[in-house]
Parts: structure tokens; sequence; C-alpha cells
């Protein structure tokens, strides 16, 4: 069955994927056959955010089950361990994995396709469905009549429709509770000037697009009231890896009293890593600094450190929102009464 | 008597400046014959840095009483009054255009085309000497072998010479304290990326470059010792004006607890403003933030807030650092005493 959301188009036996590093210049859809294609499109970047990741990956990995003359789980081996080694940071990427893995079983051949596909399926709108709570959820942790800041792009383009911390955004604002929302660019990719601001302009949600070293200057003038942002991986205690920039964040938003708010699927929970030191950060070119959409910017052969991500500690973030609720200050008890307690929404 | 320096080129009767907008791609070096120029020069950025832009219109002043038949003060008050609209923020400026005037007094003709080139070069060669000065106070002030985070370009193109925050840096490399030193890209503008890179891998400075929302994660894995930045106007409590981004990386400093140390000649002080809430904010177009170096990164009309400065309170700096002495902990008092005592190097 085909299942359309705004960076990706399942059509029940191929895959399309917003190339994301187009946008907003060029709306281009690229093909996706199997689970080598998917693995360079997470990979490249074509597709990115936590959730997008994991149902891409799920998709290829019922396509590439198609492609085999006789599929089983074993075969289906190298095609998985490809997926995995794509990116190392997202934990939903590995979680999707491993669903479809348990979803797999014993099953071959026609059976084990259609079971990958309606897993998959699930996945991408259990992800929608998710948002969709999760921004009731958040949105009532907002201060009424402000303004929110956001980093990267955890929108429609991110996941599986509606977004996490953009759903957040989307959510509050549907019901008049927001007044905007400042977006930061994100350097080195841009997520923020290229999808968010494009995002919230489409959807007609007033956005000021501003420099990543601008937050601090508005929280000082008292023109943000909440910062609200995404996750790639949330540890036992809280640790939440995210978007570079994400810790600079926390630490402003904590100097100035202002609420620091997490939003992810607990797919993005991983109760297995005890704290954010067991966080593998994944290391990206140092041409991405250099040099900006192919424009170089920099001398060619300067050292750059370009991590894609940094760890915001549980004691700068005010909640973490799921699907099932809201955790205010998270730790670990709270965490994992979380994940395996009623999915009823109260505070924890 | 020409006087040449990186990125000001005095030839006696024609003043250069490199085209720093251009950097690091190309270096082209632009004449200026006048105060029209000059003013042009500094708003659109060929020259930057609060002691450039002090030095750029003294020389352009010197150069518009050449052009005037009868050359009075009077008759150079446009000139003045086209000069100081330029760029509102940076104090040098006014400080230049204010020693200007004084000099000039009321002499008319020869003598004060020559007391108004003597005192332009008098200011470009003092400004080198102030830097060297302030180099050697505020190396004295790193934690030996750590590494230093900078922002924007505090070096020998921002200034007379040397530099004010780069100086400092590039006396303790010189002395062999410290190890190396983080860039910051400085969006929107880049001045890491395309300056303070260049002329540390010019004078073969261990440098890497990251992009601004890093600083956080750097300083969170210890990985940064000091943060050290230049400043375009501080007021008589200590309150500090600089590049924005500024700001969050005192907050972050503060957090961390690693010194944040200012530079600046005392030319950049400013005691008739009480603090920094009376300091004017330049706001810049958005088209800055939307593109790069021409090149369009976000939707073509996206609300962008650009301001091109922050203030950094005194309570989160550590030290002031200029040609007269250090400034620990700055308050006000502390800070009329340093500008109207013994310029006698010693803590205040």
């Amino acid at each position: 069955m085909a299942i359309h959301s705004a960076a990706i188009r399942w059509h029940g036996d191929l895959l399309e994927l917003l190339d994301q590093r187009r946008l907003p210049a060029e709306t281009v859809w690229l093909p996706v056959h199997g689970s080598d294609d998917a693995a360079a499109a997470i990979r490249d970047m074509v597709v990115r955010g936590a959730p997008a990741i994991g149902i891409t990956a799920a998709y290829g990995l019922a396509l590439e089950a198609r492609r085999q003359p006789s599929p089983t789980l074993d075969n289906l081996r190298p095609a998985i361990d490809t997926l995995a080694a794509s990116r190392p940071t997202a934990v939903n990427l590995f979680w999707a994995l491993e669903r479809m893995q348990q979803t797999a079983g014993q099953q071959q051949g026609d059976a084990l396709i259609d079971a990958l596909t309606r897993d998959a399926e699930a996945i991408h709108r259990e992800d929608l469905a998710a948002n969709q709570r999760m921004g009731a959820f958040g949105a009532a942790l907002l201060p009424e009549n402000g303004a929110v800041y956001t980093h990267c792009n955890t929108g429609a383009l991110a996941t599986g429709g509606h977004g996490t911390a953009l759903g957040i955004i989307r959510t509050a604002w549907s019901q008049g509770r927001i007044q905007g929302v400042f977006a930061g660019e994100t350097r080195p990719w841009l997520q923020g000037s290229r999808l968010t601001s494009w995002e919230l302009l489409n959807d007609n949600i007033p956005v000021t697009l501003v420099a990543d070293s601008t937050a601090g200057h508005l929280m000082q003038q008292g023109k943000v009231q909440a910062v609200v942002v995404g996750a790639d991986r949330i540890t036992a205690n809280g640790d939440t890896a995210n978007k570079i920039g994400t810790y600079n964040l926390a630490v402003l938003a904590h100097h100035h009293g202002i609420p620091f708010i997490v939003a992810a699927p607990v797919s993005t929970l991983d109760p297995a890593l005890p704290d954010g030191s067991h966080i593998v950060i994944e290391e990206r070119d140092g041409a991405e600094v250099r040099s900006i959409q192919g424009k170089t910017v920099a001398p060619a052969h300067c050292p750059v450190y370009n991590p894609a991500f940094d760890v915001t500690p549980a004691s700068l973030i005010s909640a973490i929102v799921t699907e099932r609720g809201v955790i205010e200050r998270p730790d670990r008890s709270k965490l994992l009464a979380h994940i395996h307690g009623p999915a009823d929404g109260v505070h924890w």
C-alpha cells in the first residue's frame, strides 16, 4: 500500500526519497531499489533525521528481500550490515533493523517479503502517529504566547510526518499557543536554513532564521521562551545525542532559566547505554566546514574538527517528550519507568 | 611616510585596503582616495575589525583634506559625518575621528593636511605597538600547554598589525606557551574561516577550524583551556560589545570554568556609556544569512534577524587586556582607574 509523507514516498514496491541536499532550491525525488541504495541515501544525507533514517532502512530491507532469488533472514544479513553501517549515531536505524529481524523470524520467500513490507509500512505509519501524540504532549509544556527556538530539522522531512520537535511547534502553533519560531541555521549542513525554514514557511508558521551564534543574544533579550530540539539517541540516564550545537543551546537555556525540551519517539531511547559517554559521535569530513554548498570559504587544507553530534547531559534537560508522554527532569529511573510503564502521557 | 600592515598600505598620499571580502581566494587591494571611498570600504566590509576601521577613517579624513581647495575643520565636517555614519558599533571609529578633530584644531591649508596625515600615521603605528604590548600582557594569562578558542578575526587584518585577541595568541605561541588554536568560523561573515585560519596558517600556528556551534562540545571534552576574543566597544562597567556569538562563548566558558579574556586597545573603552544596554547594535541585511558568498541557502523571502554584535556582561569576563595592562574581573572603578592610572601593566 502507498504511504506518502513529506520526504518519503512508498509506492508498495518502490521507495522514493526527496533529496534534502538540494532543498530549498530544487525538489528532486530519488528512487531506492534495495539496501545499497538506501544505505547510500542515508550515508550521503539524501535523507536525514533519526526517525526518517529508521524508516528508510526498513523499506530498504523490505525491497532487498524482493531482489533475492530465495529470501531468508540469513540471506539478508549482508544487507542488514550495510544498512547498519550507514551512519553510527542515530539509534532509530538500529532499532528499525532489529525490529525487522524480529518480524522476519524464520519466514522465507513471499511470506518474508510480505512481512517485511508490512512492518516497514507500520514503522512509517506509527512514526507519524507517534509524532502527533508527541506534538500534543509537548505543546502543553510551552509557555503561552512566547517564541520557541529550534535547531536542525526535526520536522516532516526528518520523520514519517509532522515532526518531533517541529511537531510540537506545529501543534502549539495550531493551538494558538505560541507566537513564532526562531530557527538556527545549523551549520555545517544548514538544515535550519534549508529545511526548517522551508517547512515552516510552507505551513505559514512565522519563522525567523538566525545564525547559530545568535541564540544567546536572543535569550538575553528575552525573545525566546523555550528551546525545543530532537534527539538521535537518548541513553538510560537521559543524556541526549543530537545535532552539533544542541549542547550550546542547552547551556544557554540553563543560564537564562528557559525550558529546554527534547522530543523523540521511544525508538530513540537506548536504555542499553548507561550514559552519554558511551555514545559514538560521528565525525564528518572537514570539507563540510571549509566549503558551503560547493563554495570554498576557508583555506584549502585548513584542519577542521567536524563532529556531527554532541551530547547534552540530562541535568540540562527540562523534559523529554515521547509518544508515551513526558519525562520531566529525566533520570534513569524515570526513563526506564517511561519505557516499561503504561502509555498514559502522565508526567513522571 | 609609508606604513604597510597586513591589510592597510599607506603610501604617504594614497591608501590601499586589502579587500577582506575576497579572502582567502583572492588578494586584491582597493585604492582609497578620500572620505567617501573610506566610508564605503568600512560600510561594505572591505576593511573590518574595530582598530582597522579607526585607522581607515583617520587616513580617509587626511586624504579628504588634500582634495579640498581650502581645507579647514569646518570644510571637513561633511566628510567626518560620512565617516562616522559608516558603521555604528565600533567605538574606535568615533575615537579616531574625535582625535583627528582635536589634532586639526584651527589649522588650515597645508598645515592642516600635514597634521592630519601625521596623526593618522601615528594612530596606525600606535595601534601596532599597542597590540604588541597587549600580546605580552595577555599571553601571561593563558593556561600553559592548553588550546585557545577564538572568534571572528582580531588579527593583523583587523588592526594596525599583530592583532588584539589574535595578537595574544601570536605572542603566546611564539613563547611556546600554547598548543594551538580553535577558530570558530563566525557566521554569517565567516571571518574565522576566511581570515583567522588564513592568518594562522600563514604564521604556521596550529589552527583547527570549527562550526560556531561546536564550541560547547569542545569545552565539554576538555579541549579548550581559554577563550580570547576582541571587542568593538567596552562600556564603563566592562560590558563588551563584540561580534555576534561572543556572548554564547562567554556563557559556555563560564559554565565550564574556562577563562574568558577580552583584548582591545584603550581606544575601544567607552567610559561615556555606563553599561552595555546603551550600546547601539548594528542590524545587517538578512541576505547575509540567507546566502553565503553569493550562494542562496534558504528560501528567498525567509525573515532573518541578523545582529552584527552582541553584548557580554562584565560578570562573564575574566579579564580585559589593553596596551596598558590587565583588568581582572572588570568593573566600573577598575576600568576608570585603568584609563586614568599609570600604564604599568599591573593587574587591577
